[in-house]
């Protein structure tokens, strides 16, 4: 069956009712239902699209077009998970771009329109997000091996569910790729910022992703009644935690505005008592820069203040540095072939770097890699407001198709 | 069977073994297990001196001692549950010491020492805590009138289990008493505080409780990405209330020391996601002040730094006043007769506040009430290191007795 933008727009409106919320988003974390169902869904769009599934043990989904018996893969893909309610766009959109553009390329292959030297194949990352099961980017952590698979398969959400047990036993015809039988990746994603609505850019080929610091705060204090406790008394992990955060938070004022983002969105508090004092909190905490200087000194500076922090409110804090990065380069060969790629259609263009971590961001430290970006109107992300227009998608569904043509073919990489 | 001073020091150790934790606390929250088991050999104390056992629909756990057939009853008592990781004398201790100044008082009128015109029974509340079911006192609150009995049985924990689950359907020989059949009320505490202890003091009579408003805190932001989102498009939940929490404290250095206590020490975050910034924080927040212009103060002052909060974090913070009380005192005649009580004794008291609630709190407001402190080594509360040395726990158990001869012959509490 061939694909269209109008079909690519159609299955992207049918694929977004999986796990649809009333704000307009989905709701679809790794492994629920709701994924079941969209998983589903795909399978039934691969059969009927001749492409072949395969699933691997780590969940990945994949749907193959062979076109060169026994030759090595180019991939293309993203992931279908979601964070909780979450936009349409993030990862689905490019799932759903990889498949019609592998169709597009298979046909333009078997047509005669080109010589295809590797074997296409479209493919679903399980669990991108990460949000029910740590760490994110779990299934192409696994496929390119720096994830242990029974690590991965091990892990549990908080109600005690391992991935394993969500992931099921999902049976399949294909044999799925290994990393070994890998030539080229490509992926598309919408940008999730502002820098291409903003310079009116049609899309984006990344270069690189920014540095980041991501560490474990941990908050002791000690648990005491909340009415009774003198305030000179108290050590309270609450409050120590509240500093911590406004000081990540205020850290990033003392750089020029974009050269530091800092969150801390998720913790946990002990007993988290309505007439106890917290006794711990534990929390995540990321930096996150596009110059690595910039990112050194915050570091430092973190450290200054939460020396502060554990002062003021008299408890313990913490830091453990989970995760660590640099400025990390795409190849510049792919940023090369992408930028070739949409000066061939026409696609206003430009280089442009990522603060999210993808799929891509494991692949390209073993493949040659492209990375592009689609607009997201006002940079939302992560929210039911997610939105990228029309034209834009389809824009990015060509543009991953010709770079899929020029991949298969086996344009140069080095 | 009758009591002595060693004998309760030896029931207290075998009672402080139900839900007994490494840190050497209990941690037996309402209708758990331990708590359960800590009633259920409450019962047996009962029953090994000759008191009747009887439960009402509320869980509230009697031992009765029918003295003057057809008499009103004066009720001791306190509560057995805990908060998570607690010490092993707040309730507990007060439920213990009751009971054995039930058994004492009762022998002494049986033996014709005094003259009952009251018959005499030890409660133990259900739930006084809070912790696991909202909200605390319940109990007391079902039995006072305060608290539907059918709202509080359909309360449920955080895991979906309500109340009338968790209680089962326990049975007794005996007839609960109700409010109409009540006559008088004493309870004794630690005091969860420093003044008995600084000041040398034996035993604390309580004469008021400190003004109180407690709050429900929204805080209303932006779900978005972590890392991709520009500073200053965020309106992240987390931010705002960590501005919040730190306001909290931070005002009671705006008053004399020891005039303004505040606390918040329970917050849920969504969606609690390790890349996602959060959309909603909902925590609770307590004021609380022996001076109630001090309060008035400090509710207005709360106010205007929650205005600055919301617009740094561009969040939207709205409070709900869940529970206000001004100074609330309890019966001066009580207190005349717990004062008499410790004179009589020879025993050093001064007159107290109560910080915290008790159920004496919602006694108070309808029949005759005494409350009574001992003291607390360093005021350590709701932390398994709570402790209250022997001879002081003793001391509070004679004092109680005293108060018991003296409210069962009827003493003039007007």
């Amino acid at each position: 069956m061939s694909t269209s933008n109008s079909s690519f727009l159609s299955d992207f409106a049918v694929m977004s009712s999986f796990g649809a919320t009333a704000g307009g988003g989905v709701d679809r974390q790794a492994g629920t239902a709701e994924d079941h169902a969209t998983r589903a869904w795909f399978s039934t769009w691969l059969a009927d699209h001749g492409l072949t599934e395969a699933v691997d043990p780590a969940g990945n989904q994949f749907g193959l077009a062979e076109l060169v018996p026994g030759a090595p893969w180019v991939l293309l893909g993203s992931h279908l998970d979601s964070q909780p309610l979450a936009g349409r766009y993030d990862g689905a959109y490019g799932v759903l771009a990889a498949a019609h553009a592998v169709v597009r390329a298979a046909a333009a292959a078997e047509a005669g329109e080109l010589v295809p030297v590797f074997n296409l194949a479209v493919v679903n990352w399980f669990n991108e997000e990460g949000s029910r099961f740590t760490p994110s980017m779990m299934g192409s952590g696994v496929f390119t091996g720096k994830l242990p698979l029974e690590t991965a398969r091990a892990t549990s959400d908080l109600a005690g569910t391992t991935v394993a047990q969500a992931l099921g036993s999902p049976s399949a015809p294909g044999t799925a790729p290994t990393l070994d039988s890998v030539a080229r990746y490509a992926e598309i994603h919408i940008e999730q910022g502002r820098i291409l609505e903003e310079t009116g850019t049609q899309v984006g080929i990344v270069d690189k992703t920014w540095a980041a610091a991501k560490y474990r705060v941990t908050v002791d204090g000690d648990q005491s009644h909340t009415g009774s406790t003198r305030m000179v008394d108290r050590r309270d992990a609450l409050y120590g935690a509240a500093l911590v955060i406004a000081a990540a938070r205020e850290l990033t004022e003392e750089f020029e505005p974009g050269l530091l983002h800092s969150s801390v969105s998720q913790l946990q508090v002990l007993p988290n008592s309505p007439v106890t004092i917290a006794r711990q909190v534990v929390m995540n905490l990321d930096l996150r820069s596009p110059d690595e200087a910039v990112l050194a000194g915050a570091m430092e500076l973190l450290g200054k203040r939460i020396a502060e922090a554990e002062t003021r409110s008299r408890t313990e804090v913490s830091l453990a540095l989970t995760h660590q990065w640099g400025l990390n380069p795409y190849q510049p060969a792919g940023v090369q072939l992408g930028r070739a790629a949409a000066a061939a259609l026409g696609f206003s263009h430009r280089d442009i770097m990522t603060v999210a971590g993808h799929d891509s961001t494991n692949l390209k430290d073993h493949v040659p890699t492209v990375m592009l970006f689609v607009p997201s109107v006002e940079g939302i992300s992560h929210n039911e407001a997610e939105f990228t227009r029309d034209e834009d998608a389809v824009r990015g569904v060509e543009l991953l198709t010709e770079v899929a043509r020029r991949l298969v073919r086996g344009d140069s990489m080095e």
